[in-house]
């Protein structure tokens, strides 16, 4: 089949792969509708993680099951599923306890950047639709592989209430779907920290209530002020560099948590900060399936628009202009089509 | 007045210092009954922390109030207070949302181990009692000045729940506080990792259900053990140091939270760990005024029972001892008597 493969920093490639094979009976191969280029695959391809040369890269999509295991009963040949990014067995402590991405039989999408993809823990990690979906929800259904529930989480961690003021750190796709997620949730102010009037535009469709330009010292005064000097509810740090969780800290009040879902590069907590203000810390990688259910209902209601993060679609076969597009930040999310 | 200072590391003397005075409306004097040392007065002890030669020093103490601002309407001399070791208005924004550490007219204690203290932002700070109480009932009442609290906040923080296991890592007295708190909480399993037999005797008192000797990894294998291999529900950590950050990490369960309240010295977060297993911290300096008319009525219905921790009790004046022994660890909490 053909699969997006990374040689190094910067080196994208559609690459001749083998299909993947079903090698345990709760494996399931899902032939894939839509796959995406996360925010998380920018690191790679920015040298800023080890790359095995070769390698396939792509953990989201949604698509139609292929084929199934023989301990894989409750989906068939034919079924549109979900595919959440971290596979599950969804019966293990972990995964009862909501906390999936934990989970003892842990699993991970290898090539929703490609045609075929497997999915480990099949029975525990898909969800699918009644029947075959709108095209026009695709966008939205693949959303909720990763991006829009991590948003979800960054949120949940945050503790996001009703008539609170949630702010959202990064207006990447993941801040984007926090921001969605935070005003589903009841926040009275939804403030995004945003200098790009595109991912602006998104925001303000998600719910956002204000955005602020500012950053460093300067955003902190702004967020200050909106919150009558108390600092916010609940802030959602969705980027991961160290610059946006000491902005997170500064900006969240006594007493709040800030709710972190950007894959941590480089950040010295300031746990001296933290300490004297009652400042908690929550989140991490998103335990997708516990959220899917209730997501994909949002989704199917028409509540939710999730898709709206992805300002380009893209053949496959041009997957290294979706990475340059993204990197370069021409792009906020990059939908690719196998076919 | 006669109260404790100090001057160096290790120099800890009385002095003759100057009466508290009622500077603001809002201020009141207490005559201190009884004061303690805390474990946090070590640090600078020890030379941990920088020293002010020659200041007072104590933050804790149960007394009777001697004079009060003009402000200060809920409290007329004669009356017996708990004075929290963190002053608070109890009106503004934090204090409204429990996080009465982080008040706009935050004050502390001073001289806790003196014959007087003065109190600011008295009427928000100090709860009484319906009558002059018990002499056998101050040394559970003085812990609720800061250290029993302090143990109440790390289980709050950490999301102690009914049925569940908590895990206290630390046995100072804050870390036995903690044990009690988690107790009455409703934890079924309730660990103290100790490895000292009078500490521990004082931990199964307060309804400790395990005692884990060991430390570093094998420490952690005992708590896998008890856990069946899952983790710990909650975990408190009591020490401030980063070998008790790093086993708290190391033992909490996926989607669970560290709930901190020693004050961290040298302390490197294991942000990785906690992002891949969505471990959370919460805590800081406890907002003791949030919970003191909770916990004064535990005490006075004599359903807890803090003051365990005062294994000595000595004279003001020979608080220098009060020091060697706790520094020594030949004492868990000293109380000191002022007359």
């Amino acid at each position: 089949m053909r699969a997006t493969t990374i040689h190094a920093p910067g080196d994208i490639r559609i690459s001749e792969v083998p299909d993947p094979v079903i090698s345990t009976p709760t494996d399931a191969i899902v032939k894939v509708t839509a796959g995406c280029i996360c925010g998380s695959d920018l690191w790679p391809y920015r040298g800023e993680n080890d790359i095995d040369a070769g390698s396939t890269i792509g953990h989201e999509c949604v698509g139609v099951v292929e084929e199934v295991g023989g301990e894989v009963t409750s989906f068939r040949p034919g079924d549109f599923v979900v595919v959440p990014f971290c596979h599950s067995d969804n019966t293990c402590a972990h995964c009862r306890a909501g906390m999936h991405s934990a989970c003892v039989a842990q699993g991970f999408t290898a090539s929703g950047q490609g045609e075929y993809t497997l999915v480990n823990q099949a029975e525990g990690t898909m969800v699918k639709t009644d029947e075959q979906p709108d095209p026009a929800m695709i966008p939205s259904l693949l959303a909720l592989s990763d991006v829009m529930a991590t948003g979800w989480h960054a949120a949940v961690a945050a503790g996001v209430r009703e008539g609170g003021t949630a702010v959202v750190v990064g207006d990447g796709a993941v801040g984007l779907c926090g921001v969605l997620a935070a005003s589903v949730m009841g926040a009275e102010k939804v403030v995004v920290m945003s200098r790009h009037e595109p991912r602006q535009d998104i925001a303000r469709q998600f719910g956002a209530t204000h955005v602020v330009e500012e950053r460093g010292e300067e955003g902190s005064a702004r967020i200050r002020e909106l919150t009558d000097g108390v600092g916010a509810d609940a802030v959602l740090e969705c980027v991961g560099t160290d610059a946006a969780i000491q902005t997170a800290f500064d900006i969240a009040r006594p007493g709040s948590t800030v709710g972190f879902v950007g894959v941590p590069h480089g950040v010295d907590l300031p746990v001296r900060r933290m300490f004297q203000k009652n400042i908690g810390l929550a989140g991490g990688m998103a335990p997708v399936r516990a959220y899917l259910p209730e997501l994909m209902k949002l989704v199917l209601d028409g509540r939710i628009n999730p898709g709206l993060v992805f300002d380009s679609t893209l053949p496959l076969s041009e997957v290294a202009e979706g990475y340059r597009a993204m990197d370069e930040r021409r792009s906020v999310k990059v939908l690719l089509q196998p076919s």
